[in-house]
């Protein structure tokens, strides 16, 4: 195997694939990078969940394919004195040999034929999604999946498409988070991503409106341009029946400025050395919410102007879960929907129904 | 006790002192923050070695005294709404009232008879040295003071005037740094101060030409400003006959590019895991030398230009001591004089002798 590229383009594919790297891996090889060359130069890598593979030019001289430690390939390219990089496998086939400049590398392979065989899926079936929709719906729901093992299926986020919409919902068991959009997909269909995946997709994908293509098995979901393809394996189980988790009727509601509003929940809860001993307090006036909080380090209290229609309410609730939420909001305004001070509260905007955030108030609990 | 200010120069502030103040102290009141208001606000922050204080004019409404937790305090001044700010003792004495636009604080306060009193120093023999001056004395011979425990006075760095010569001098053991400057101070004197100390004051004193002044007692120094004092205690005991370490004869000389030595030797170590364990190794030749490498990940080889001569060497030096002193260089060449393989080397500058390092050679070692 022999190829000679520019460092840049190098490490922007490495920056890209790394991502489905562990640093530390119960098998070993998966700490390793996997370099092929055929009439492109792929680098792929890989964990038990996610596979990421980058695909680009370069001058190709002899094909083949090895694997070498990730963290050492990747330290050497990063600090190569020279622009342009040619990688070759020794004469006795053991190392890695890097020239670039003055410097000269020969790194240890790692034993390819232990690196795992990774399914790239049958595109026949894809759709398109444009690159922004996509950042969205992740940023959007993934933060509300949930970070416990104990039922894994909320480790992932619902990806639902029903008549040309498409739906991600993540639960937690504390809040609910729902986005859309349209889609151009023909098919119905309902799988569960793992959040972890679509966080590492979300820092691939850039911001502009290209397209990503999508397409899945029964086991396995593809994101692909033509540049890299991203496999994970999908959850396996029932998701919850989200429908019937959103309330429709409320007792009160709150138009109120996103910043102004997380800024003020920001300020307060920094009161508190363990928000899930105690929670903060919002008391609705005719044109303001007071927002209380007696935690470990002292008391705060912040007032935020709002528009506020129904009846009062002072409603408890956790300050991560709330926060969570606001940070995920594009929107300048929100509406705050409270059911009662026990039942869910919604967030949503009323200019935008794209999105809902549900979140579950706490017991009143006051020091 | 009652004062309002801006929220940036108390930020400003806050930084300064907070580099006293411990994360976690096995004297817990060490991590609280002292606030005193007479005719300015002085901020203090202080371990039990190090003591720093910052003093700035604000709208004193009335004078006294706390302590409050230092971490919790600098948090809510970092996120205030307004930029001003006015604080206060609660009515009953037990906490510390902050406003700010629309954010109110009530925290904790600490038990201010609980914490140490601080010596500040006389400052009738004090002498004075430019910043610029001051942060190159340290940059050039902090980072050679040992870490270890073994022997406290290495973990110092000495400070010797004699002659109207500044001098900063630290050895660990396997190297030496060495720098000086004019001083206006006419009393010859022989300190040892915390590395660690003088780390964090070179962080406090900004690049400008302005002065900084000095003084010491028999137990500690103080560097001082109009606005800030940072006290700490010296180390005692005998600092090791540095003069009798630094060789005056030599077997050859290379003179080289300061960045790409450096750059060279950064880019072969990254064929190590652990430096400790294997050497680098430096042949001259007549107009270039070669560095290798042989260590867990593989082999790696550089070769960089150089003007040499006397004998040619073949060296082993720990890559990390080797990397230190030469980023601690301000100049674009440098000359590295050998002795003998065994012997100490040492990294000067023709036009300019106001530093030396010197740097001990290892055993040979090769994979």
């Amino acid at each position: 195997m022999k190829f000679t590229c520019t460092r840049d383009n190098l490490i922007e594919g490495l920056n890209i694939v790394q991502k489905a790297i562990p640093g530390k891996s119960n098998t070993p090889v998966l700490e390793g990078l996997l370099i092929e060359v055929s009439e492109d130069l792929i680098l792929t890598g890989s964990d038990s969940e996610i596979s990421i593979t980058y695909q680009f030019p370069a001058i190709i001289e002899e094909i083949g394919g090895v694997v070498v430690s990730s963290k050492t390939f990747c330290d050497i390219i990063r600090k190569l004195p020279d622009m342009y990089v040619t990688v070759e496998t020794s004469a006795d086939g053991n190392d890695l040999i890097i020239n670039s400049g003055g410097a000269h590398f020969e790194i240890n392979l790692m034993n390819r034929a232990a690196y795992p065989k990774i399914n790239f899926l049958s595109t026949e079936n894809s759709f398109s999604i444009n690159k922004g929709s996509l950042r969205s719906l992740i940023k959007q729901t993934a933060f509300a999946a949930s970070q416990e093992n104990s039922r894994p299926i909320l480790k992932g986020v619902l990806m639902e498409n029903k008549e040309n919409i498409l739906r991600f919902v993540a639960i937690d068991g504390f809040r609910l988070a729902l986005k859309y959009v349209e889609s151009n997909c023909e098919t119905d269909f309902s799988i569960v991503v793992p959040a972890r995946v679509l966080n590492e997709l979300s820092k691939i994908i850039d911001k502009d409106e290209e397209l990503i293509n999508v397409c899945f098995s029964e086991n396995q979901i593809m994101f692909y341009t033509d540049t890299f393809k991203v496999v994970s394996s999908l959850l396996k189980g029932e998701f919850f029946d989200y429908s019937r988790m959103i309330p429709s009727d409320f007792t009160a509601v709150m138009n109120v400025g996103t910043k102004e509003l997380l800024g003020s929940i920001e300020r307060v809860a920094l009161v508190l050395e363990d928000d899930r001993k105690w929670p903060i307090v919002m008391k609705t006036y005719s044109d303001e919410v007071v927002i209380n909080v007696a935690g470990e380090r002292g008391v705060s209290r912040e007032v935020v102007s709002a528009e506020i229609s129904g009846q009062e309410i002072e409603i408890y609730y956790n300050s991560r879960n709330i926060m969570d939420c606001l940070k995920a909001v594009e929107n300048e305004r929100i509406s705050v929907k409270f059911t009662t001070t026990k039942g869910p509260s919604i967030i949503v905007s009323e200019e935008d129904d794209s999105f809902l955030f549900l979140v579950m108030p706490v017991k009143p609990k006051i020091r």
